[in-house]
């Protein structure tokens, strides 16, 4: 019962700052964000103290070396954090603009006009730099925000959410503008989706586990992705040297992240002058590579793939590879298997091209790239909050624009209906 | 479990035909759309008997005559259903329409096009004339479609379902492209809502419980309004002869409907002015008024409003008066008791309009106009789906656009991440 009413005055708190917030001018927002990147630096032994209680806790539990080094904040992590935010500041600001204005036979002028969600939610995984680069976005989108950690990070997470309230609060925004929900037992986030009210959108990141948990409870739009298996497909009139980069660097340039490639398909005209070359270099990068049983014919050596392969977000230096009788079967293999990322054709086949582009059901559909680029900077957002596999609302990555939604704003001169 | 069967096997065939319809040409759809159309004209016989099955069944049921009406197809109610689809077939179609291209400083040309959602649900009240527009714009959208109608009007729907899908066939479509549930058990939609891989999006229509539920118990995205408590407001600003124009029109040309007025708000400085002769108007138009202790003291002879009223969408002939001290506590009883819908405000300030539209969250906010205004056809968008209250993905009505998504197209020459 305490926690519920903990969490349900938070939300309360954020609905109301959420009705200011919208019309705080950007030059304002702009000043503040970069008071908030200042802070940070001129914060750093607070923030080191706090980090460095969560970093112990998390050894003394045997938390692996992947974990401890997402949870880390060192110079650099506070230097890119407070950069982030000024990054933030120099983004154009997407409350306001108009998307469209018309004029109808009747005289009314319909404008349909960009405007801030709302209250937003946010569940993430234990990275401290998350809480600073989401209130900066949500700040500049005019959206109150509610954030709920990892309780591995709460300590930090705190020393980070209480040096940028001394920010909001001396910058005279609503107090309930930011919030972070110190309670770490699992029974707030439940309290958290089962609120129709007050919070317009919930954002669930980190592992499948705990977003399909968020999915399932939540009584509160979710905007998501699961996971990132990306395939790249080289085609039969690929352009093989080329291919043979794109795969590579796809793989091996960040195994661990999202839209990293999963699985190969190779068309089988090309399988032979293809595979062979291409497995040697990828295994001399040190990647583990699990075979159809085309493949094996033509690479012996090859690991056998299981049918759960297909399906298996490996984040790891790990890859699945099958040669493919078409085109249309690669893109049969991407839509049943893929996770609606980041997919890739290699081939210098306009037409080919075409089919793929329209045919992969995915965000992010690549032409002779790698999917590495599926990327709130690398798509030139400025920003990222999130990827989204979702197809309502939006799609691949959010940024700004991606937290706004729109109202229309429509002007008389004592129109009626007849 | 033979329900279950039923239903899975629909969604896998129209996730199959999913594939299939975004690449159909602009000039195909309309063809078909102008063929569907005539079919209905030409088996006008066969839609009555369906219907009179329907009507009479109703009849013993004692269902109310509102009811009896939406349910009714006349020789109109079939000219209205083919003149709809022609619409649609004349409306810009939106699949491919490129929304942004650029080029990042890598040279990598990133395209965001509009595409269909895919499998798209639509639970619906006993309308049969529903059955063919929301055929005609999941069609023309490029989506593929599952209706589950109102029970009551299960054979009018199966005879509108049947007659189109002959067309479908002709025209070498995918037979998943549309799909009519024959099952009339409430256990079809909770099938429907449980399963997360085949429908995109689901939409439903009708009563605020039936909304309520889809709502609760759906594992799939949902876009909808659950009802419609549209204010208008009659600012110290207001040019009051306008006012009464607008009053009158949002209350009394159509009550029952989710664009109507239901609860009338007054600025203190002009409610002795304005309300009596109102008042007088919308009784002689046989509207039942319910005031705040205020209005009453103006016109003493006013029911009371109970706490409820501000809350309450009455589709009918009565309406709630409540007098405001100040624009700010009209906007913030509007935030409090509204919908989210259509609101209004009459007033000759600028100042005062940009504070209310800025202020009130709703999806359509009028500066002197009748909330009335609020639907597909009025906006121009040529056709309507629905109204959404929601935040995420659109908002107000809902037409072709508004059934698409995008997908991101990237095109590279071999561009890799470093």
């Amino acid at each position: 019962m305490k926690i519920k009413q903990y969490v349900i005055n938070m939300e309360k708190k954020a609905k109301a700052a959420s009705w200011v917030l919208p019309s705080v001018p950007t030059e304002t927002k702009n000043r503040i964000l970069l008071a908030l990147a200042d802070s940070l630096l001129k914060n750093r032994t607070k923030l080191f103290r706090a980090n460095r209680k969560d970093l112990a806790q998390a050894q003394r539990q045997g938390l692996s070396q992947a974990f401890l080094d997402r949870l880390l904040l060192d110079e650099k992590r506070i230097d890119a954090m407070a950069q982030s935010l000024e990054n933030i500041a120099r983004l154009a600001d997407p409350v306001g603009q108009v998307i469209k204005s018309y004029r109808r036979p009747n005289g009314l002028l319909i404008k349909k006009v960009r405007v801030p969600i709302g209250v937003i939610a946010i569940i993430y995984e234990a990275r401290p730099n998350v809480t600073s680069d989401c209130i900066g976005l949500c700040l500049k989108s005019g959206n109150a925000v509610i954030l709920r950690g990892g309780k591995e990070a709460l300590n930090s997470n705190l020393a980070v959410f209480n040096i940028l309230s001394q920010v909001i609060k001396k910058y005279h925004l609503p107090e309930g503008a930011i919030n972070l929900i110190r309670h770490s037992q699992r029974k707030a986030i439940d309290i958290l989706l089962s609120q129709q009210n007050y919070i317009d959108l919930v954002i669930p990141r980190g592992g499948e586990g705990l977003i399909r948990l968020v999915s399932k409870k939540s009584q509160i739009p979710v905007i998501k992705h699961y996971k990132g298996i990306c395939h790249v497909y080289v085609d039969q009139a690929a352009d093989l040297s080329l291919a043979r980069k794109v795969v590579f660097n796809a793989k091996v340039q960040r195994p661990g992240v999202c839209n990293a490639m999963e699985t190969l398909l190779v068309h089988r005209a090309v399988a032979k002058r293809f595979l062979p070359e291409m497995i040697r270099k990828l295994q001399a990068a040190a990647v583990e590579i699990r075979g159809c049983p085309q493949a094996r014919r033509i690479v012996k050596t090859l690991k056998k793939a299981s049918a759960q392969d297909w399906s298996r977000e490996y984040l790891d230096l790990i890859l699945s590879v099958k040669v493919v009788p078409s085109l249309k079967q690669a893109i049969e293999h991407i839509n049943r298997y893929g996770s609606r990322h980041s997919d890739a054709i290699i081939s210098q086949d306009r037409l080919r091209q075409k089919e793929f582009l329209d045919g992969v059901d995915s965000a992010c559909v690549y032409v002779n790239a790698s999917t590495r680029f599926t990327d709130g900077y690398e798509f030139g957002l400025g920003a990222e909050m999130g990827i989204s596999t979702d197809k309502i609302h939006c799609r691949g990555p959010m940024a700004l624009e991606e937290l706004t939604t729109y109202k229309y704003k429509i002007f008389g001169k004592g129109q009626i209906r007849t």
